[in-house]
């Protein structure tokens, strides 16, 4: 039996991935060190690091004015970082509260004497759609802050809010790498790796150059003029964590780029929610046109009858489709590793479970 | 020709730890996912963090009152959360300046508004003793701050500084799980994983339960009693670097825990000790009494000879022995998993170097 691993992260990376890290964990480039050992000063990393620059920055059409940074902490640490480095006119920045992330991206934002003005908020539809903008965007806040794809929710960004000058800054999280955004939109872009990208540990930010350097006195570990002049290495990175990235990077590359990887994810995302729509057990309650193409939640209605979708699922090798706590159902994350494969055999037994519970219901009904 | 990596971190780990990642990489305990793709919500994930903390209570017999964190961002982000947590009272630490990294923390303490002064420092002798302090404590500080260990310099400390009822923070980061401490005589003690625990991008806090929870408004990832309250996960910790390190654990227990562990370490340090000190060529230049077990800088005296030095060991598969460029000459880091073996071949190594650039000079001296 085929598995399929639908978690939300850390989650399915590509499995020629895995295999070559497998093949040469012992001997790093015939180095007899493992990647795990080598120094960060080294030649080799310094060639790791660097390709996985290069890379990001071809798969993304990064432009030359946007530094690429490699963090730790995740994206929390970033909540904090963001309004340290960038919101340093007014102190004072925007957020459209799509959902869980964001409003801990506004907490954490206050924790640090950021004054958050909420422009748009979801919270009337529970989150089942995008925020929209209330008003017109002051433009004396620093920057606006959206999750471009809300990992619980299920809802993503594909049209951008209009903020004039304010630059845009995006929790890319869970859908980094797997959909097409023009970097130039953004004054800033942060990611954990852990969904698209490779294992937890690592974070990326993409950030415009003139928007930094301003902040004074900041923790190091916080600092992104900091970690651009130091190349990401004031001390240690994850040095792993950035090798992994780096294959994935190039499995990317290899898969034709992000076009052609944001399609195959609409053809994945699309077969699921096609049977959704026309189900009558099962129902994904987000907005038509607000969905993520990563993240699917669904629902029966009856939470025991989720239960036991998701206890048949573990059953047929389609792993981790229990839906996040804070909404419960179901939730199927497609992140680019994900084969269509694997949505179809999700697909196939969502029918054959249906199917199943109407004879179960006729005859309940008959009886 | 088996090869010996010398490096100061990231650094060698044991051989059979690398053996079981690479054979469990695709599927960890049957699960048919690699641990690189489950979820740290998952059960897999709790028993290999929980296991991960038991086995480092018990080989460092951490008494109960003591919380361990699982962290990012390395040691650094701890010159920056230590004085947040801790220094609540009168945001007034001391520290003993033993270089580097001593004076890296001093840095990062003042960035977040905590006075420090400087109880003593071995600038006078280069670092290369440790510092004592000038005078005895005074009781209003909210702790001191240690390097154990410090990676640059060779000087470690067995005894520690007296001072009375302020809690002494040390940067373990180095000597972590390579000597003997007693836990208790800390308020808190924190180590980068990346010298004898396992891959980098895992840090370890291990802090007394009552210096914490008097802050207020930290930023989440920077707040100890956040992280005890969430068992490190507030959000998605570095799973991959855990599991190592619960390896590199589990690895230590079976070597018969850390006294058996400190001695070996002791034997492999005091040959290499042992040859330098009779060396006419090569000069250890730290204190004896001060000296680290782990690593160990040396030099000729000519950076041109110390060049060949390192080259040639490299030809030998002895690597990583540059020094570190702020003090340069040689440095051997003798982490855990550094076999004897390892140290008996750079001694040969050394002894016959010496022993040809004796003749040469002689031949030298002749013509």
């Amino acid at each position: 039996m085929s598995t399929y691993n639908f978690s939300a992260g850390p989650a399915v990376m590509p499995k020629p991935v895995i295999e070559q890290i497998q093949a040469e964990l012992p001997s790093f480039q015939g180095s007899e060190m493992s990647i795990m050992e080598i120094s960060h000063r080294s030649q080799l990393f310094d060639q790791v690091i660097n390709d996985a620059e290069a890379d990001l920055r071809d798969l993304m059409a990064i432009p030359d004015n946007y530094h690429v940074l490699f963090f730790q902490g995740g994206g929390t640490l970033q909540f904090t970082a963001a309004p340290l480095n960038l919101a340093t006119k007014h102190h004072h920045i925007g957020l459209l509260d799509s959902g869980h992330w964001a409003s801990r991206a506004a907490d954490e934002a206050r924790r640090v004497n950021t004054q958050v003005d909420i422009l748009g908020t979801a919270a009337a539809t529970h989150f089942t759609a995008l925020p929209t903008l209330t008003a017109p965007v002051d433009q004396n806040l620093d920057y606006v802050h959206i999750t471009t794809n809300n990992t619980i929710e299920g809802t993503a960004y594909t049209t951008l809010p209009v903020t004039g000058n304010v630059p845009l800054v995006a929790d890319m999280s869970s859908n980094f790498l797997g959909q097409v955004y023009n970097v130039s939109d953004f004054g800033m872009i942060f990611a954990g790796a852990q969904k698209n990208l490779g294992p937890a540990g690592l974070t990326i930010v993409i950030v415009r150059d003139d928007l930094i350097g301003q902040a004074q006195n900041l923790p190091s570990m916080l600092d992104y003029q900091l970690f651009a002049d130091k190349r990401s290495m004031f001390n240690t990175p994850p040095v792993f964590a950035i090798y992994a990235a780096g294959l994935v990077l190039k499995w990317l590359k290899q898969q034709g780029g992000l076009k052609v990887v944001e399609q195959h994810n609409r053809t994945k995302a699309n077969l699921l929610y096609d049977f959704l729509d026309q189900s009558k057990l099962f129902t994904c309650q987000v907005k038509p046109t607000d969905r993520s193409l990563m993240n699917v939640p669904f629902v029966t209605g009856t939470p025991a009858l989720d239960a036991q979708v998701i206890a048949g699922a573990t059953q047929h090798g389609l792993l981790n489709l229990k839906g996040h706590r804070l909404v419960g159902g179901m939730r199927a994350s497609l992140y680019n590793a994900m084969p269509l494969a694997g949505v179809q055999a999700l697909v196939d037994y969502l029918a054959a479970f249906e199917a199943n519970h109407a004879k179960g219901e006729l005859t309940h009904v008959s009886n």
